[in-house]
């Protein structure tokens, strides 16, 4: 063996179990009670837990946006995630207007191949779906790309797409078994709401919640998954922020349609309070923070499997980048700093506090995200022939959060000061331990571009049991 | 190693892959791309999958009932059973009119101990819900029996439980983390619709059908729900026959309720244009088959985890018993033989006309089961430490259903002639390989009584990620 | 003409206007801005609102219920309800256990007939739901009574009919195009509620409303409208007392079913917090009060045309009846007094408070009654034609609530002291004066028995444009 | 009296009853079984119905649209609508781009004022939604006119409000009591599918139909719902062609929404199958026509009162522009003449073929438009003081449709050889008979511009009582 993992509690989507997993070439090649096989290199997981590292499908690095540029990038950005127990990204390959979409996504891989640490992927996002981008689909497809993210916003940013251009890629996409998913804001209500409450003088952080309410949210959830409906296609729903945005996504499943969804720590952990305070600017992101209620009803939403992902959108700006938004809160990029941190959130506050088990977080942190798009089996679990992306993580070692201690590039932590229970010691990558107790050991550009794969059946696994 | 199942398919509910299997003492202890390790016994499996014994949790052995007895009893039923690649099964214990219920308990095991091939349980069923019903609760449960059965229906056969009965057993079933399921079908409906059919010389077998109208069940599985929700209860409905049946059961998930439904070979396979044949007797159960729509959407709804298992609910009598019922159905004993034919049967009609894939049905016929009703993980799974209740599965060999060829007790088969490919070739229980081949090698009392046990929170697994 | 009604402000279900109303032979022959034809008999109504009747469609007189007998008799009772502004009333003919059901009918009316002051009907209530009253079904609607009432509870007191019962009485309704009305509290669970309750001691007043939660109605309403349904029928709900019975209602008008209902001022006026208080058994009646919240979605229901009607259930027993219950609510006789009231309730709670107009207060008292029970279009309406069944009422007068002021045979008023502006001041029945200003001035024995007849289609009104 | 209508039957929203109808300075004064007083006119009636005048609250008259301009000016087109029982029209004042509201209607007003023959009004519709449109909103309301319409369509002819412009008005409506209606059709995503088939070369009228398939009318109707809700306003939808869109309506009606609904007789007495013939252009209109489901859909949603009104949409173009489109369906302008002859259809196969009764069509024709409107109580019901705005309906008289016999400006008639039974023959504006027997008596510039008004509760009418 190249490795032995020896002595944990190997955590899977569906499985619990004592073991010792053994690796050869980088992939998984052995689980029993206990191997005798001599090892390259052995790992001790005796009291720790080892999961499936988790695969983060929704991160933005190096990113220009609102005058700034995302803090991370895919080498800071992949190495901060590895620190947390992250051994796949997604990010996006978003084209600029006109643009060849085949170029957009070239470009983005040559800046990501020499940087990454860790496995990587793209979505394509279109912003000018015209007759080539629709004509591109099959191609992408075949490059190893089959989900494709559209704005249903940010109309000013020359981002949005309206509903005929998202009914063609969902027409398109659904040939080709690909997935399609958005941002789901009305912009035209919102710009309405933003320049009415602009004109009164109220650009105070909270109005950046107010002048996004949940319906804006709601409605234009409703909107797409009627037109998932209608073409056939698989959907997802990145950043649900809102209850009525998971109603909307349980009501179409219970109708049995593929719709799936994503919330964010960001959602999870913080509410629109935070909009209030003077440390305001540094928690705006879209969709907005929201009230208590939506975040208890988001919880309950993971624990139900309406939405099967927890994804960190990670985007990370300087303090002084986002306190520019002091007085108006427009002035502010969009953004939190959340990729290293996730796996041990919703360890402390989803599985400590009850609201799901183990193997449910790596449901929804690894086995999931894997499944929906397209990375099953090579990531995602822990079996045979499945590359060993591992991590073990320890669930008695307490931790304080701050910006200090962690590894991104950015300058402040939403949740300086959180003290949380267990955390990630050793991130092991296709057999590599590029991360063990505090020291990361790897080289940029060892991470790969995953070729991902949709069948016309999605592989499923079995339904929660859930109370 | 006491034995190693070679190079077959390995197929749990959440992953597929090509592994060595090793087992000792009965437990699963290695699982690998190649087990070198010398082993008592090899069992080869290449070009076949290997899965989780099924879990049958519905039978009837042995079961006195309309004037017959149900044609297996616990020794032919559960070889029967492992021929079919069921490697455990839970039947049930029901309360005669005032019987101390612990008794009812002790005296059906002390039936199946010393008959049973494979391990078993039972659902408890009372049919006489006092004081004394309601204060054994946690008796039953401490015994490992969580979950009951009521009979919302059979109210001239004595086994009717009214509302108010069913509410209390629910409420009490809360507190202890047990799962109350139901025969749902409103027996005051029913028995004025016969009544009325009787008056009118209407006895030929297709009305059968049509005094048990589809709202006939939906009603009741609706008013089950109800009762459930207020009570905090886990549900399960058994047999599920029709749609709206299945669409009670789906609303009510969408709402985060803990509902759970079964569906069974009989109402998957055929529909109620078998009761206009001559044979029509043969295929007289209750509740009656249906129509191909409901079948249609019972399938869709094993699909989409509205219905999370299929049983079978076995309950075989001989042809000359069910012909009785040639010119009045009532004089027909109700149930179809189904216990050793459903895993193939699923297969063939599920996995390969591309319903569903093999993790689903290793879902829906072991995983399931045994999280439901609190096997797992010793039951249900193929992970280190997990009983080694494994059936090695030939996708390509064929078969031709016929009672001759098959090992149940009963005089005819309902699939009569049905060709189907792919089939169960070996079951090894507890590691012992107790079938192979078409010869069956074990004891009768070598089964054991599965003491169950169900969490406050169910473990849980990933949601489906369906197309 | 024989009558005049001058100058006051005519209301009927779709129209507001100032007009002169004349009457010769009973019935309203001319509407006029100004009546210059000499008459008999002027009544001054300026600056009053002249009003058809009410018609209280669901009174209790004389009925022997759970060890007393209702205070008010025909005489009492229809005299009373003159002076409320009532001119018909439906009251029941309840079927004893085993009695053929016409004589049932004739006993009623031979009981009602020599003592009515104004017209009446009856519903007719089957107790036991044999052959004999299935073929009875259609010689009562030859009788003038398409409506039947059914006991979905009651069971120890021998009125309950089983869902069998119910579905085919609503199956021989369909035929005839009579209505089916329900008391729905599911017996069962209630049952067990208020024996578990009363094992513990707990049979103080406020039990009564425990043993009774809104699920019992809520749920029994449900599977009622279910039955209706898949009957063709159509269905009405007595005495709706919960938003939750409410809403089942609303869904299943959305669909398009043919279900109406009711609710009693007591629901509307008073809350549970009553069964708390020294006077709890004062307010004993069944289904039991609810909360401050149900009350606001009944008044909302009225509104938005869910609740079709108000009807007063009176049933009226002495205080010392009443207050046999203040230890164990169940030594309480249910009922409580309100046919005299409700009219100047409704006007003060509902039109003065904003909740409906004045002619939504006549669609709800008269004119909807009329047409779903089949009085249309004799009762219910002010036209040229109708029945001259009418009531001045004086929006200015004001009047404290007594059991002394009012005229009903009970010896407490459960609205005591409670202050209301606007009250009917004459009331004229078929063109008589019988009530004027506090004075009563007719004979009893002049009411007459209403035959009533149901269309195929019922006679229907505008859809409310309701706010 | 100036004028007394003997012998008819009358029949209003809420009655039906043989009646005198007394007329004096344009009002109605006097209701009787026998008026005896003198007149200067007298109509015999005897046979016959008296209906309110309908009132047809969706016409366009000399609208110039897609390169042509609809056939019947003001004075043609009221003069038709006369002939056809119509006593008010509802017409349009639609903003020019960069217009002064304000002016829009002025000018609108100079064209009908000297051409109506009946009395008429104007929706206001607001092209361009900026800050001196909504400052205009309560000034138009003082002029009498509260409500509006929105296009959610029409993208390049330059007509749509998004989504922000319309929750705007919506806010601003809902603090003056005003009614906001739409137009609603996805423009984005018909305009892809008119595209895309055109591309194809695929432009023969059936593609009108099939690139406006019915999800892109319900998902309009569902989002314009969605704004009204949060805005807490009143909200219309015109000319509703789908089942599904009719639901969202009855689904937001089942919530208490206040949320009303038209649809027009083109959708009613026409399916797609007629773009399939020689003739298609000539009954191209948007939305297009659908299939004989949603047509039997919407015959049920106005029975059930999920739709309030029928209007009709009234926009004729002579046959020449009209097979403009013969082999490209664009290029024809759409809408269909339909003022004259709706009373008529709707009589004949609404009420003779047993849909609804004559009261029921009394309130979708006439008093359901005035009270939603805001012109109830002057028109819409026969009541003293309401305008003497009738029909005279002769339900015997048969006709055969036929542009030749019609009086509308248009060379074809969609109907042309339809064979109908029941027609106006006297037609009364304020007490004028301005038609009688096939005769037109009226002078131009007789009608005059109806003040509307919006209480903050509607006049409310009672829920129907439908089978």
């Amino acid at each position: 063996m190249d490795l032995v993992i020896k002595g944990g509690k190997v955590i899977t989507a569906s499985d619990t179990y004592k073991a010792d997993i053994g690796v050869r070439d980088g992939k998984i090649v052995m689980i029993a009670d206990k191997i005798e096989e001599p090892a390259k290199r052995v790992v001790d997981a005796t009291g720790k837990y080892v999961f499936p590292g988790m695969i983060d499908s929704h991160v933005h690095f190096e990113l220009p946006f609102q005058g700034a540029v995302s803090g991370d990038d895919f080498a800071t950005g992949t190495r901060a995630a590895a620190c947390g127990g992250v051994t796949t990204v997604i990010d996006f390959a978003i084209q600029a207007k006109g643009e060849d979409i085949l170029e957009t996504v070239k470009k983005r891989m040559a800046s990501a191949d020499p940087k990454t640490y860790i496995d990587y992927s793209l979505h394509v996002a279109p912003t000018d779906v015209n007759k080539d981008v629709l004509a591109a689909i099959p191609e992408l497809i075949k490059m190893g790309l089959p989900s494709f993210k559209l704005f249903m916003t940010y109309r000013k940013e020359g981002l949005i797409s309206e509903d005929g251009d998202l009914f063609m890629v969902l027409r398109e996409a659904r040939k080709y078994n690909a997935i399609v998913g958005v941002h789901a804001e009305n912009a035209y209500v919102l710009e309405r709401l933003i320049e009415q409450f602009a004109g009164e003088g109220k650009t105070q952080c909270i109005y950046h919640a107010l002048s996004r309410p949940n319906f804006v949210e709601a409605e234009c959830i409703s909107r797409g998954i009627k037109w998932a409906e209608e073409a056939g296609s698989r959907f997802y729903v990145f950043h649900v922020s809102t209850k009525e945005g998971a109603w909307e996504i349980a009501a179409a499943r219970a109708k049995g349609l593929p719709v799936f969804g994503e919330t964010c720590p960001s959602y999870l952990f913080f509410t629109e309070e935070k909009y209030k305070g003077e440390n305001g600017p540094l928690y705006v992101l879209t969709p907005p923070l929201r009230t208590a209620l939506d975040q208890e009803v988001l919880w309950r939403s993971i624990q139900m499997g309406t939405l099967q992902v927890v994804s960190t959108d990670h985007c990370p700006f300087q303090k002084a980048e986002k306190m520019r938004g002091k007085d108006d809160f427009r002035n502010t990029p969009n953004g939190l700093p959340c990729v290293e941190t996730t796996l041990m959130l919703l360890h402390n506050d989803g599985v400590l506090k009850g609201r799901f088990d183990l193997q449910h977080l790596v449901a929804v942190l690894s086995y999931n995200p894997s499944v929906i798009f397209g990375m099953y089996p090579r990531k995602g679990t822990i079996a045979i022939g499945s590359d060993a992306d591992l991590v073990v993580f320890d669930p008695e070692k307490e931790f304080t959060m701050s910006a200090a201690a962690l590894h991104m590039n950015v300058d402040y932590s939403p949740f300086e000061g959180k003290r949380i229970k267990g955390m990630p010691v050793v991130t092991i990558s296709r057999g590599d331990v590029i991360y063990e107790n505090g020291e990361f050991k790897a080289e940029p550009g060892r991470g790969k571009f995953v070729k991902r794969y949709l069948p016309e059946a999605l592989t499923t696994s079995p339904e929660p049991a859930v109370v």
